[in-house]
Protein backbone atom coordinates (compact mmCIF):
# COMPACT_ATOMS: atom_id res chain seq x y z
CA UNK A 1 0.00 0.00 0.00
CA UNK A 2 -0.45 1.63 -1.83
CA UNK A 3 -0.34 0.23 -4.90
CA UNK A 4 2.95 -0.65 -7.08
CA UNK A 5 3.28 -1.73 -10.42
CA UNK A 6 6.15 -2.17 -12.91
CA UNK A 7 5.78 -1.50 -15.99
CA UNK A 8 8.79 -1.82 -18.63
CA UNK A 9 9.50 0.94 -21.18
CA UNK A 10 9.45 -0.20 -24.54
CA UNK A 11 11.24 1.04 -28.25
CA UNK A 12 7.89 1.86 -29.31
CA UNK A 13 7.46 3.93 -26.34
CA UNK A 14 10.91 6.39 -27.18
CA UNK A 15 11.17 9.03 -30.20
CA UNK A 16 13.83 10.55 -31.69
CA UNK A 17 15.47 12.30 -28.75
CA UNK A 18 16.43 8.91 -26.91
CA UNK A 19 14.04 9.30 -24.48
CA UNK A 20 10.46 8.10 -24.01
CA UNK A 21 7.75 10.39 -25.90
CA UNK A 22 5.95 11.81 -23.14
CA UNK A 23 2.82 10.16 -24.26
CA UNK A 24 3.85 6.37 -23.78
CA UNK A 25 4.09 7.57 -19.86
CA UNK A 26 0.61 7.30 -19.76
CA UNK A 27 0.14 4.65 -21.69
CA UNK A 28 1.85 2.94 -18.66
CA UNK A 29 -0.30 5.15 -16.21
CA UNK A 30 -2.70 3.20 -17.91
CA UNK A 31 -1.69 -0.18 -17.32
CA UNK A 32 -0.90 0.68 -13.58
CA UNK A 33 -4.90 2.19 -13.26
CA UNK A 34 -6.02 -1.38 -14.90
CA UNK A 35 -3.93 -3.67 -12.61
CA UNK A 36 -4.91 -1.34 -9.45
CA UNK A 37 -8.72 -2.39 -10.37
CA UNK A 38 -7.72 -5.98 -10.78
CA UNK A 39 -5.67 -5.83 -7.43
CA UNK A 40 -9.24 -4.17 -5.80
CA UNK A 41 -11.05 -7.01 -7.15
CA UNK A 42 -12.95 -4.76 -9.76
CA UNK A 43 -11.40 -6.04 -12.83
CA UNK A 44 -13.95 -7.87 -14.47
CA UNK A 45 -16.52 -5.43 -13.13
CA UNK A 46 -14.63 -2.53 -14.89
CA UNK A 47 -15.26 -4.64 -18.25
CA UNK A 48 -18.68 -5.48 -17.49
CA UNK A 49 -19.88 -2.59 -16.78
CA UNK A 50 -20.04 -1.56 -20.51
CA UNK A 51 -22.19 -4.27 -20.68
CA UNK A 52 -24.64 -2.56 -17.97
CA UNK A 53 -24.78 0.19 -20.56
CA UNK A 54 -21.91 2.37 -18.75
CA UNK A 55 -18.83 4.23 -19.84
CA UNK A 56 -15.70 5.48 -18.18
CA UNK A 57 -13.85 8.04 -20.87
CA UNK A 58 -11.67 10.40 -18.97
CA UNK A 59 -12.01 14.09 -18.88
CA UNK A 60 -8.49 15.51 -17.76
CA UNK A 61 -5.30 13.99 -17.56
CA UNK A 62 -2.03 16.15 -16.56
CA UNK A 63 1.52 15.44 -16.12
CA UNK A 64 4.38 16.52 -14.97
CA UNK A 65 8.11 14.76 -15.95
CA UNK A 66 10.96 15.63 -13.98
CA UNK A 67 13.51 13.63 -14.95
CA UNK A 68 14.09 11.83 -18.69
CA UNK A 69 13.16 8.09 -19.19
CA UNK A 70 14.75 5.74 -21.68
CA UNK A 71 14.37 2.46 -23.35
CA UNK A 72 14.67 -0.66 -20.88
CA UNK A 73 13.98 1.65 -17.91
CA UNK A 74 11.76 -0.21 -15.41
CA UNK A 75 8.82 2.09 -14.49
CA UNK A 76 7.72 1.83 -10.83
CA UNK A 77 4.20 3.38 -10.58
CA UNK A 78 2.70 3.98 -7.76
CA UNK A 79 -1.53 4.94 -7.63
CA UNK A 80 -3.42 6.43 -5.28
CA UNK A 81 -7.32 7.45 -5.01
CA UNK A 82 -7.19 11.80 -4.68
CA UNK A 83 -11.01 11.99 -4.75
CA UNK A 84 -14.00 9.82 -4.89
CA UNK A 85 -16.77 12.23 -6.21
CA UNK A 86 -20.86 11.40 -6.73
CA UNK A 87 -20.13 10.45 -10.68
CA UNK A 88 -16.23 10.98 -11.53
CA UNK A 89 -12.85 9.77 -9.40
CA UNK A 90 -9.13 10.86 -9.69
CA UNK A 91 -6.51 8.67 -9.52
CA UNK A 92 -3.03 10.01 -8.68
CA UNK A 93 0.22 8.74 -10.50
CA UNK A 94 3.86 8.30 -9.43
CA UNK A 95 6.34 7.23 -11.39
CA UNK A 96 10.42 6.66 -10.25
CA UNK A 97 12.88 5.20 -12.07
CA UNK A 98 15.64 3.58 -9.65
CA UNK A 99 14.20 5.26 -7.14
CA UNK A 100 14.14 8.62 -9.38
CA UNK A 101 10.84 10.40 -9.54
CA UNK A 102 10.27 11.02 -12.95
CA UNK A 103 6.76 11.83 -13.89
CA UNK A 104 4.15 12.76 -11.40
CA UNK A 105 0.35 12.34 -13.16
CA UNK A 106 -3.14 12.64 -12.65
CA UNK A 107 -6.46 11.52 -14.52
CA UNK A 108 -10.06 12.25 -13.73
CA UNK A 109 -12.17 9.72 -14.55
CA UNK A 110 -16.46 10.12 -15.15
CA UNK A 111 -18.61 7.68 -15.56
CA UNK A 112 -21.31 8.16 -18.14
CA UNK A 113 -24.40 6.30 -19.08
CA UNK A 114 -24.07 5.55 -22.40
CA UNK A 115 -27.89 5.47 -23.65
CA UNK A 116 -28.21 9.54 -22.78
CA UNK A 117 -24.37 10.12 -22.72
CA UNK A 118 -24.99 12.25 -19.60
CA UNK A 119 -22.73 11.56 -16.30
CA UNK A 120 -24.31 9.06 -13.70
CA UNK A 121 -23.27 8.28 -10.37
CA UNK A 122 -20.61 5.97 -9.85
CA UNK A 123 -21.70 2.13 -9.38
CA UNK A 124 -21.39 1.54 -5.18
CA UNK A 125 -19.15 -1.40 -5.27
CA UNK A 126 -16.71 0.80 -7.32
CA UNK A 127 -16.84 3.83 -5.12
CA UNK A 128 -16.70 2.03 -1.98
CA UNK A 129 -13.65 0.20 -3.11
CA UNK A 130 -12.30 3.28 -3.98
CA UNK A 131 -12.84 4.88 -1.24
CA UNK A 132 -12.05 1.88 0.99
CA UNK A 133 -8.33 2.00 -0.47
CA UNK A 134 -8.55 5.54 -0.38
CA UNK A 135 -8.30 5.46 3.21
CA UNK A 136 -6.00 2.48 3.93
CA UNK A 137 -3.09 4.54 1.54
CA UNK A 138 -3.19 7.60 3.74
CA UNK A 139 -3.40 5.41 6.71
CA UNK A 140 -0.32 3.63 5.36
CA UNK A 141 1.37 6.96 4.24
CA UNK A 142 0.63 8.64 7.33
CA UNK A 143 1.72 5.82 10.10
CA UNK B 1 -4.93 7.28 -60.75
CA UNK B 2 -3.54 5.20 -58.76
CA UNK B 3 -4.87 7.15 -55.83
CA UNK B 4 -1.80 8.98 -53.71
CA UNK B 5 -2.36 10.16 -49.84
CA UNK B 6 0.68 12.27 -48.66
CA UNK B 7 1.30 11.79 -44.85
CA UNK B 8 4.22 13.60 -42.98
CA UNK B 9 5.74 11.57 -40.42
CA UNK B 10 5.86 12.94 -36.41
CA UNK B 11 7.55 12.88 -33.98
CA UNK B 12 5.62 10.35 -32.29
CA UNK B 13 6.62 8.21 -35.39
CA UNK B 14 9.59 7.98 -34.31
CA UNK B 15 12.21 5.54 -31.96
CA UNK B 16 15.09 6.02 -30.44
CA UNK B 17 17.43 4.68 -33.31
CA UNK B 18 16.06 8.42 -34.94
CA UNK B 19 14.02 6.94 -37.90
CA UNK B 20 10.59 5.65 -37.84
CA UNK B 21 8.79 2.86 -36.09
CA UNK B 22 8.74 0.16 -38.02
CA UNK B 23 4.35 0.17 -37.13
CA UNK B 24 3.72 3.98 -37.56
CA UNK B 25 4.71 3.35 -41.41
CA UNK B 26 1.34 1.15 -40.79
CA UNK B 27 -0.61 3.73 -39.15
CA UNK B 28 -0.22 5.98 -42.82
CA UNK B 29 -1.03 3.03 -44.55
CA UNK B 30 -4.11 2.95 -42.53
CA UNK B 31 -4.69 6.99 -42.99
CA UNK B 32 -4.46 6.42 -46.89
CA UNK B 33 -6.70 3.61 -46.97
CA UNK B 34 -9.68 5.41 -45.53
CA UNK B 35 -8.84 8.57 -47.62
CA UNK B 36 -8.99 6.08 -51.16
CA UNK B 37 -11.79 4.94 -49.82
CA UNK B 38 -13.56 8.28 -49.37
CA UNK B 39 -12.16 8.91 -53.07
CA UNK B 40 -14.19 6.34 -54.52
CA UNK B 41 -17.47 7.84 -52.56
CA UNK B 42 -17.34 5.00 -49.83
CA UNK B 43 -16.37 7.05 -46.65
CA UNK B 44 -19.49 7.38 -45.20
CA UNK B 45 -20.52 3.56 -46.26
CA UNK B 46 -17.17 2.53 -44.78
CA UNK B 47 -18.44 3.81 -41.54
CA UNK B 48 -22.25 2.69 -41.58
CA UNK B 49 -21.18 -0.73 -41.87
CA UNK B 50 -20.52 -1.29 -38.73
CA UNK B 51 -24.32 -0.08 -38.01
CA UNK B 52 -25.20 -2.73 -40.75
CA UNK B 53 -23.80 -5.53 -38.74
CA UNK B 54 -20.37 -6.13 -40.21
CA UNK B 55 -16.98 -5.22 -39.67
CA UNK B 56 -13.63 -5.61 -41.63
CA UNK B 57 -10.83 -6.89 -39.27
CA UNK B 58 -7.38 -7.36 -40.82
CA UNK B 59 -6.14 -10.87 -41.61
CA UNK B 60 -3.08 -10.41 -42.79
CA UNK B 61 -0.35 -7.48 -42.85
CA UNK B 62 3.14 -7.46 -44.72
CA UNK B 63 5.31 -4.64 -45.39
CA UNK B 64 9.25 -4.33 -46.26
CA UNK B 65 10.84 -1.34 -45.53
CA UNK B 66 13.75 0.02 -48.46
CA UNK B 67 14.89 2.90 -46.76
CA UNK B 68 14.89 4.82 -43.43
CA UNK B 69 12.49 7.01 -42.76
CA UNK B 70 12.75 10.63 -40.63
CA UNK B 71 10.94 12.77 -38.56
CA UNK B 72 9.09 15.70 -41.03
CA UNK B 73 9.89 13.34 -44.00
CA UNK B 74 6.47 13.65 -46.33
CA UNK B 75 5.44 10.27 -47.13
CA UNK B 76 3.83 9.63 -51.07
CA UNK B 77 1.42 6.57 -50.42
CA UNK B 78 0.13 4.87 -53.56
CA UNK B 79 -2.83 2.50 -52.97
CA UNK B 80 -3.67 -0.15 -54.82
CA UNK B 81 -6.48 -2.89 -54.97
CA UNK B 82 -4.50 -6.06 -55.14
CA UNK B 83 -7.46 -8.24 -55.33
CA UNK B 84 -10.90 -8.18 -54.76
CA UNK B 85 -12.22 -11.80 -53.36
CA UNK B 86 -15.81 -13.23 -52.30
CA UNK B 87 -15.59 -11.95 -48.83
CA UNK B 88 -11.81 -10.00 -48.61
CA UNK B 89 -9.89 -8.07 -50.72
CA UNK B 90 -6.15 -7.06 -50.72
CA UNK B 91 -4.39 -3.51 -51.00
CA UNK B 92 -1.04 -2.69 -51.88
CA UNK B 93 1.07 0.10 -50.18
CA UNK B 94 3.81 1.52 -51.76
CA UNK B 95 5.46 4.36 -49.84
CA UNK B 96 8.09 7.15 -51.15
CA UNK B 97 9.78 9.77 -50.10
CA UNK B 98 11.15 12.42 -52.17
CA UNK B 99 10.81 9.86 -55.52
CA UNK B 100 13.08 6.97 -53.11
CA UNK B 101 10.74 3.93 -52.05
CA UNK B 102 11.01 3.25 -48.89
CA UNK B 103 7.99 0.77 -47.72
CA UNK B 104 5.83 -1.45 -49.83
CA UNK B 105 3.21 -3.04 -47.79
CA UNK B 106 0.20 -4.93 -48.58
CA UNK B 107 -3.04 -5.88 -46.01
CA UNK B 108 -5.93 -8.44 -46.47
CA UNK B 109 -9.35 -7.38 -44.92
CA UNK B 110 -12.27 -9.78 -44.70
CA UNK B 111 -15.72 -9.11 -43.57
CA UNK B 112 -17.13 -9.87 -41.00
CA UNK B 113 -20.84 -10.14 -39.68
CA UNK B 114 -21.25 -9.32 -35.91
CA UNK B 115 -23.82 -11.30 -35.04
CA UNK B 116 -22.19 -14.89 -36.05
CA UNK B 117 -18.32 -13.53 -36.25
CA UNK B 118 -17.70 -15.52 -39.66
CA UNK B 119 -17.03 -14.15 -42.81
CA UNK B 120 -19.35 -13.17 -45.09
CA UNK B 121 -19.81 -11.88 -48.98
CA UNK B 122 -18.48 -8.16 -49.56
CA UNK B 123 -21.46 -5.03 -49.71
CA UNK B 124 -21.50 -5.14 -53.54
CA UNK B 125 -21.64 -1.70 -53.32
CA UNK B 126 -18.12 -1.68 -51.87
CA UNK B 127 -16.78 -4.94 -54.09
CA UNK B 128 -17.91 -3.15 -57.12
CA UNK B 129 -15.86 -0.18 -56.49
CA UNK B 130 -12.89 -1.86 -55.32
CA UNK B 131 -12.86 -4.11 -58.47
CA UNK B 132 -13.77 -0.80 -60.49
CA UNK B 133 -11.14 1.21 -58.99
CA UNK B 134 -8.39 -2.13 -59.57
CA UNK B 135 -9.35 -2.28 -63.52
CA UNK B 136 -9.13 1.76 -64.18
CA UNK B 137 -5.50 2.01 -62.11
CA UNK B 138 -4.64 -1.15 -63.68
CA UNK B 139 -5.40 0.63 -67.11
CA UNK B 140 -3.29 3.56 -66.39
CA UNK B 141 -0.62 1.86 -65.45
CA UNK B 142 -0.57 -0.46 -68.42
CA UNK B 143 -0.86 3.41 -70.59
CA UNK C 1 -4.18 34.08 -36.63
CA UNK C 2 -4.37 32.39 -34.07
CA UNK C 3 -2.92 29.62 -36.49
CA UNK C 4 -5.35 26.61 -37.11
CA UNK C 5 -4.57 23.22 -38.07
CA UNK C 6 -6.90 20.23 -39.41
CA UNK C 7 -6.09 16.61 -38.22
CA UNK C 8 -8.12 14.27 -38.82
CA UNK C 9 -9.56 10.99 -36.19
CA UNK C 10 -8.16 7.85 -37.59
CA UNK C 11 -8.65 4.30 -36.48
CA UNK C 12 -5.91 3.85 -34.76
CA UNK C 13 -6.83 7.09 -32.52
CA UNK C 14 -9.81 4.76 -31.17
CA UNK C 15 -10.37 2.46 -28.58
CA UNK C 16 -12.79 -0.46 -27.27
CA UNK C 17 -15.12 2.71 -26.62
CA UNK C 18 -15.79 3.81 -29.87
CA UNK C 19 -14.46 7.40 -29.37
CA UNK C 20 -10.35 8.82 -29.59
CA UNK C 21 -8.13 7.33 -26.75
CA UNK C 22 -7.22 10.44 -24.95
CA UNK C 23 -3.80 10.34 -25.29
CA UNK C 24 -4.51 10.08 -29.18
CA UNK C 25 -5.94 14.17 -29.16
CA UNK C 26 -1.82 14.46 -27.47
CA UNK C 27 -0.89 13.22 -30.74
CA UNK C 28 -2.81 15.75 -32.87
CA UNK C 29 -1.89 18.26 -30.74
CA UNK C 30 1.99 17.82 -31.89
CA UNK C 31 1.17 17.99 -35.53
CA UNK C 32 -0.93 21.29 -34.62
CA UNK C 33 2.73 22.66 -32.66
CA UNK C 34 5.15 21.42 -35.62
CA UNK C 35 2.99 22.82 -38.36
CA UNK C 36 2.68 26.20 -36.07
CA UNK C 37 6.54 25.83 -36.19
CA UNK C 38 6.55 25.32 -39.78
CA UNK C 39 3.95 28.25 -40.41
CA UNK C 40 6.28 30.66 -38.03
CA UNK C 41 8.98 29.86 -40.71
CA UNK C 42 10.90 27.33 -37.44
CA UNK C 43 10.33 24.15 -39.12
CA UNK C 44 13.97 23.95 -40.39
CA UNK C 45 15.30 25.12 -37.20
CA UNK C 46 13.58 23.15 -34.78
CA UNK C 47 14.48 20.12 -36.36
CA UNK C 48 18.14 21.26 -36.74
CA UNK C 49 18.69 22.37 -33.53
CA UNK C 50 18.98 19.04 -31.91
CA UNK C 51 22.10 18.84 -34.40
CA UNK C 52 22.93 22.35 -32.71
CA UNK C 53 22.97 20.31 -29.16
CA UNK C 54 19.83 21.38 -27.88
CA UNK C 55 16.61 19.35 -27.12
CA UNK C 56 13.36 20.66 -26.06
CA UNK C 57 11.98 17.69 -24.35
CA UNK C 58 8.53 18.07 -22.85
CA UNK C 59 7.92 19.07 -18.84
CA UNK C 60 4.35 19.28 -18.51
CA UNK C 61 0.94 18.24 -20.28
CA UNK C 62 -2.34 18.72 -19.36
CA UNK C 63 -5.91 18.55 -21.11
CA UNK C 64 -9.92 18.77 -20.47
CA UNK C 65 -11.73 16.52 -22.64
CA UNK C 66 -15.07 18.25 -23.21
CA UNK C 67 -17.16 16.38 -25.50
CA UNK C 68 -16.68 12.95 -27.16
CA UNK C 69 -14.45 12.12 -30.36
CA UNK C 70 -14.86 9.37 -32.75
CA UNK C 71 -13.44 8.29 -35.91
CA UNK C 72 -13.32 10.33 -38.82
CA UNK C 73 -13.91 13.95 -36.90
CA UNK C 74 -12.32 16.47 -38.48
CA UNK C 75 -10.00 18.00 -35.41
CA UNK C 76 -9.79 21.85 -35.82
CA UNK C 77 -7.07 22.77 -33.33
CA UNK C 78 -6.13 26.34 -32.44
CA UNK C 79 -2.70 26.80 -30.86
CA UNK C 80 -1.64 29.37 -28.94
CA UNK C 81 1.52 30.56 -26.98
CA UNK C 82 0.84 31.51 -23.49
CA UNK C 83 4.10 32.20 -22.06
CA UNK C 84 7.59 32.48 -23.39
CA UNK C 85 9.81 32.12 -20.76
CA UNK C 86 13.73 32.28 -20.37
CA UNK C 87 14.33 28.56 -21.16
CA UNK C 88 11.17 27.09 -21.36
CA UNK C 89 7.55 28.02 -23.69
CA UNK C 90 3.69 27.28 -23.15
CA UNK C 91 1.66 26.23 -26.20
CA UNK C 92 -2.09 26.30 -25.37
CA UNK C 93 -4.18 24.02 -27.89
CA UNK C 94 -8.21 24.36 -28.25
CA UNK C 95 -9.56 21.31 -30.63
CA UNK C 96 -13.23 21.92 -31.81
CA UNK C 97 -15.09 19.32 -34.44
CA UNK C 98 -18.02 21.19 -36.12
CA UNK C 99 -17.59 24.22 -33.79
CA UNK C 100 -17.80 21.93 -30.80
CA UNK C 101 -15.43 22.38 -28.22
CA UNK C 102 -13.76 19.01 -27.66
CA UNK C 103 -10.42 19.32 -25.52
CA UNK C 104 -8.37 22.20 -24.16
CA UNK C 105 -4.54 21.88 -23.51
CA UNK C 106 -1.58 22.79 -22.51
CA UNK C 107 2.24 21.70 -23.01
CA UNK C 108 5.20 23.06 -21.28
CA UNK C 109 8.51 22.31 -23.18
CA UNK C 110 11.84 23.20 -22.09
CA UNK C 111 15.21 23.94 -23.81
CA UNK C 112 17.88 21.69 -22.51
CA UNK C 113 21.09 21.54 -23.74
CA UNK C 114 22.08 18.03 -24.69
CA UNK C 115 25.63 17.76 -23.17
CA UNK C 116 24.64 19.03 -19.91
CA UNK C 117 21.11 17.86 -19.47
CA UNK C 118 20.13 21.44 -18.20
CA UNK C 119 17.70 23.57 -19.23
CA UNK C 120 19.72 26.89 -21.28
CA UNK C 121 18.22 29.84 -22.92
CA UNK C 122 15.72 29.60 -25.34
CA UNK C 123 17.29 30.09 -29.16
CA UNK C 124 16.93 33.55 -29.41
CA UNK C 125 15.12 33.82 -32.38
CA UNK C 126 12.62 30.91 -31.35
CA UNK C 127 11.89 33.30 -28.44
CA UNK C 128 11.45 36.42 -30.79
CA UNK C 129 9.00 34.43 -33.10
CA UNK C 130 6.85 32.72 -30.31
CA UNK C 131 6.84 36.33 -28.99
CA UNK C 132 6.11 38.15 -31.86
CA UNK C 133 3.33 35.16 -32.64
CA UNK C 134 1.79 35.80 -28.83
CA UNK C 135 1.43 39.49 -29.44
CA UNK C 136 -0.21 39.14 -33.25
CA UNK C 137 -2.99 36.52 -31.67
CA UNK C 138 -3.25 38.13 -28.39
CA UNK C 139 -4.39 41.58 -31.26
CA UNK C 140 -6.61 40.06 -33.35
CA UNK C 141 -8.60 38.49 -30.60
CA UNK C 142 -8.83 41.29 -28.92
CA UNK C 143 -9.68 43.37 -32.11
CA UNK D 1 12.14 -23.84 -24.75
CA UNK D 2 11.18 -22.26 -27.08
CA UNK D 3 10.95 -18.95 -24.98
CA UNK D 4 7.69 -17.54 -24.11
CA UNK D 5 6.50 -14.22 -22.79
CA UNK D 6 3.24 -12.83 -21.31
CA UNK D 7 1.53 -9.85 -22.39
CA UNK D 8 -1.36 -7.87 -21.32
CA UNK D 9 -4.09 -6.40 -23.93
CA UNK D 10 -4.44 -2.85 -22.97
CA UNK D 11 -6.91 -0.64 -23.47
CA UNK D 12 -4.72 1.77 -26.12
CA UNK D 13 -4.37 -1.47 -27.50
CA UNK D 14 -7.91 -1.69 -28.67
CA UNK D 15 -9.92 0.03 -31.32
CA UNK D 16 -13.39 1.16 -32.48
CA UNK D 17 -13.99 -2.38 -33.21
CA UNK D 18 -13.88 -3.68 -29.91
CA UNK D 19 -11.09 -5.63 -30.71
CA UNK D 20 -7.11 -4.71 -30.75
CA UNK D 21 -5.89 -2.83 -33.64
CA UNK D 22 -3.80 -4.97 -35.81
CA UNK D 23 -0.68 -3.07 -35.27
CA UNK D 24 -1.33 -3.66 -31.34
CA UNK D 25 0.26 -7.05 -31.79
CA UNK D 26 3.61 -6.11 -33.33
CA UNK D 27 4.35 -4.09 -30.16
CA UNK D 28 3.66 -7.03 -27.90
CA UNK D 29 5.90 -9.11 -30.01
CA UNK D 30 8.78 -6.52 -29.66
CA UNK D 31 8.38 -6.77 -26.35
CA UNK D 32 8.83 -10.55 -26.91
CA UNK D 33 11.40 -9.85 -28.84
CA UNK D 34 13.20 -8.00 -26.35
CA UNK D 35 12.87 -10.54 -23.44
CA UNK D 36 13.89 -13.18 -25.53
CA UNK D 37 17.27 -11.42 -26.00
CA UNK D 38 17.27 -10.58 -22.05
CA UNK D 39 16.81 -14.33 -21.78
CA UNK D 40 19.48 -14.98 -23.94
CA UNK D 41 21.89 -12.94 -22.13
CA UNK D 42 21.83 -10.36 -24.51
CA UNK D 43 19.74 -7.38 -23.19
CA UNK D 44 22.57 -5.23 -22.31
CA UNK D 45 24.29 -5.70 -25.38
CA UNK D 46 21.94 -5.05 -27.67
CA UNK D 47 21.63 -2.17 -26.35
CA UNK D 48 25.58 -0.80 -26.12
CA UNK D 49 25.69 -1.51 -29.73
CA UNK D 50 23.70 1.77 -30.33
CA UNK D 51 26.99 3.01 -28.89
CA UNK D 52 29.07 0.82 -30.77
CA UNK D 53 28.05 2.45 -33.71
CA UNK D 54 25.53 -0.76 -34.96
CA UNK D 55 21.74 -0.59 -35.42
CA UNK D 56 19.10 -3.08 -36.04
CA UNK D 57 16.26 -2.04 -38.53
CA UNK D 58 14.02 -3.51 -39.15
CA UNK D 59 13.39 -4.46 -43.24
CA UNK D 60 10.25 -6.65 -42.97
CA UNK D 61 7.11 -7.50 -40.75
CA UNK D 62 3.99 -10.11 -41.72
CA UNK D 63 1.51 -11.57 -39.51
CA UNK D 64 -1.59 -13.33 -40.13
CA UNK D 65 -4.23 -12.85 -37.92
CA UNK D 66 -6.22 -15.78 -37.01
CA UNK D 67 -8.67 -15.10 -33.93
CA UNK D 68 -9.85 -11.77 -32.43
CA UNK D 69 -8.16 -10.46 -29.54
CA UNK D 70 -9.76 -8.34 -26.72
CA UNK D 71 -9.18 -5.88 -24.03
CA UNK D 72 -7.32 -7.66 -21.31
CA UNK D 73 -6.69 -10.63 -22.88
CA UNK D 74 -3.23 -12.35 -21.88
CA UNK D 75 -1.09 -12.74 -24.78
CA UNK D 76 1.08 -15.85 -24.80
CA UNK D 77 3.56 -15.16 -27.21
CA UNK D 78 6.55 -17.93 -28.07
CA UNK D 79 9.74 -16.26 -29.81
CA UNK D 80 11.43 -18.85 -32.43
CA UNK D 81 14.33 -17.86 -34.50
CA UNK D 82 14.16 -18.80 -38.44
CA UNK D 83 17.06 -17.59 -39.78
CA UNK D 84 20.63 -16.43 -38.69
CA UNK D 85 22.08 -14.52 -41.79
CA UNK D 86 25.49 -13.40 -42.30
CA UNK D 87 24.19 -9.19 -41.62
CA UNK D 88 20.38 -9.89 -40.57
CA UNK D 89 18.05 -13.05 -39.03
CA UNK D 90 14.43 -13.57 -38.77
CA UNK D 91 12.18 -13.69 -35.54
CA UNK D 92 8.70 -15.86 -35.62
CA UNK D 93 6.33 -14.94 -33.42
CA UNK D 94 3.37 -17.37 -32.28
CA UNK D 95 0.61 -15.56 -29.91
CA UNK D 96 -2.06 -17.40 -28.44
CA UNK D 97 -4.78 -16.52 -25.67
CA UNK D 98 -5.73 -19.67 -23.99
CA UNK D 99 -4.61 -22.13 -26.37
CA UNK D 100 -6.10 -20.37 -28.90
CA UNK D 101 -3.73 -19.24 -32.13
CA UNK D 102 -3.96 -15.66 -32.54
CA UNK D 103 -2.09 -14.34 -34.73
CA UNK D 104 1.54 -15.50 -36.45
CA UNK D 105 4.46 -13.13 -37.48
CA UNK D 106 7.88 -12.66 -38.36
CA UNK D 107 10.11 -9.50 -38.33
CA UNK D 108 13.65 -9.58 -40.33
CA UNK D 109 16.36 -7.69 -38.24
CA UNK D 110 19.06 -6.75 -40.18
CA UNK D 111 22.46 -5.04 -38.62
CA UNK D 112 23.44 -1.89 -40.11
CA UNK D 113 26.63 0.44 -39.56
CA UNK D 114 25.37 3.88 -38.56
CA UNK D 115 28.21 5.60 -39.97
CA UNK D 116 27.86 4.22 -43.51
CA UNK D 117 24.03 3.23 -43.15
CA UNK D 118 24.88 0.18 -44.85
CA UNK D 119 24.40 -3.58 -43.62
CA UNK D 120 27.26 -5.15 -41.33
CA UNK D 121 28.28 -8.74 -39.91
CA UNK D 122 25.98 -9.47 -37.04
CA UNK D 123 28.19 -9.11 -33.94
CA UNK D 124 29.86 -12.93 -33.39
CA UNK D 125 28.34 -12.77 -29.96
CA UNK D 126 24.75 -12.03 -31.06
CA UNK D 127 24.69 -14.35 -33.70
CA UNK D 128 26.21 -17.26 -31.59
CA UNK D 129 23.62 -16.91 -29.24
CA UNK D 130 20.78 -16.56 -31.85
CA UNK D 131 22.02 -19.93 -33.42
CA UNK D 132 22.48 -21.86 -30.11
CA UNK D 133 18.67 -21.09 -29.43
CA UNK D 134 17.65 -21.81 -32.90
CA UNK D 135 19.17 -25.27 -32.58
CA UNK D 136 17.88 -26.01 -28.73
CA UNK D 137 14.18 -25.17 -29.91
CA UNK D 138 13.94 -26.95 -32.58
CA UNK D 139 15.70 -30.00 -30.70
CA UNK D 140 12.89 -29.57 -27.79
CA UNK D 141 10.20 -29.34 -30.64
CA UNK D 142 11.39 -32.50 -32.01
CA UNK D 143 11.74 -34.32 -28.76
Amino acid sequence: MPFEFESRVRYVDTDASGRIHYTAMLRHFEAAEIELMRFLGLGLTYIEQDAQGMQFPRVHVDCTYTAPVHFEDLLRIRVVVDRVGESSYTLGFDATVHETAVAQGRIVVVCVDIATQRSRPLPEALAEALRRYQTQAAGVMNA
